[in-house]
């Protein structure tokens, strides 16, 4: 092998492993609860002994800070890529359904989503943890403007009435994220059911008429 | 003095000892946030030592719990008597008001209370605590069967459409909770802002039209 291919092999599965610890961690967190998983239970789970582990990420805590980033990240370009696509009123309902597509281990990374809106607020004194927690902030707060801006847009075109873009954008995702405080996979309800209730609502919330 | 007396005056001392633990805990960690308050800091600003702090509370974790408890049976004492004193809409819109007439220590503690909604779920080994957070979850259950009953009644008298009355409570307790992850104390808008902004997009949620 080339050494540019061992290089790139290397690279590659040290983004498999640090994907492998993300993706228990986020199911480890998502159903045990943050503050009740153990990081050494998701060393063990994917196999990685405490220093190599340390080499992906220094805590539970900047763990939780980079599965929240990529969660952020990944509703971003869903709702970049809807709200491009369609005309206000179609690209609302649609990114807002989209937000309820999700599958088991996607309910769980909400999950620790939510659970880490309440521990982001506090600097960090670890120089890792703290650009781990700025980076999840700043995305959060640019999902914020990106909705403030989309919806500031249906007021200027009249579809839904004059009010503060970024206190809306902040009752859509605050209704939206008060649902993965309580919902869990394989729950009473499926999540066409919950979607059904939640987005006519949000609708009616932001003033957009159901079915406009 | 009688010895009935005194025992009356020691218990009086030592529920206001306890109060004031509960007082500077909820501005502590309102303040600062619940993962970074230090416990041992609540303690000396009490002024007691760390063996007295544990006569009240067994731990950070235990003392938020009980916190989270006593927040929602306010909350509930609020939500009967103007239910009990008002017609169905009067009634929706001036308990959703209460929610935001708020000093800021009351502020604090709803920043505390839904801080704790991400730590409630998992069962604690330590049975003081696990009693605390039993307590503090049957609460919160309780406040949402009652939304439930109430928003039910609205819909019997065809004030609001019918509705999974259940799913219902936990919007409008969704959306108002999401107000304290981001709303402060001396921010730039007052409560009152945040309130006339909230109010009517509860109760466009709720399909009460404003004014009704």
């Amino acid at each position: 092998m080339a050494e540019r291919d061992m290089v790139q092999t290397r690279r590659k599965s040290s983004r498999n492993k640090r994907d492998e610890i993300l993706s228990v961690a986020i199911d480890t967190f998502g159903r045990d609860g943050f503050e009740e998983s153990k990081w050494a239970d998701v060393a063990a789970a994917v196999g990685v002994g405490s220093t190599a582990l340390y080499h992906y990420f220094e805590s539970k805590q900047h763990c939780l800070y980079v599965v929240m980033a990529e969660a952020i990240e990944i509703a971003r370009a869903d709702f970049d890529r809807i709200t491009g696509e369609n005309d206000f009123a179609t690209g609302v309902r649609k990114v807002l359904e989209k937000g309820f597509e999700l599958d088991e281990h996607e309910v769980q990374r909400s999950r620790v989503l939510v659970a880490g809106q309440t521990r982001i607020s506090g600097r960090r004194k670890s120089p890792r943890e703290e650009q781990a927690r700025q980076a999840a902030r700043v995305r959060g707060h640019d999902l914020e403007v990106a909705w403030a801006t989309f919806l500031a847009r249906g007021m200027e075109q009249k579809l839904i009435p004059e009010a503060n873009p970024q206190l809306l954008s902040r009752t859509v995702i605050g209704l939206h994220s008060s649902v993965w405080l309580w919902y869990r996979p394989g729950g009473m309800l499926s999540l066409e059911q919950v979607a059904e209730f939640y987005v006519p609502r949000h609708l009616a919330m932001i003033g957009l008429a159901d079915g406009a």
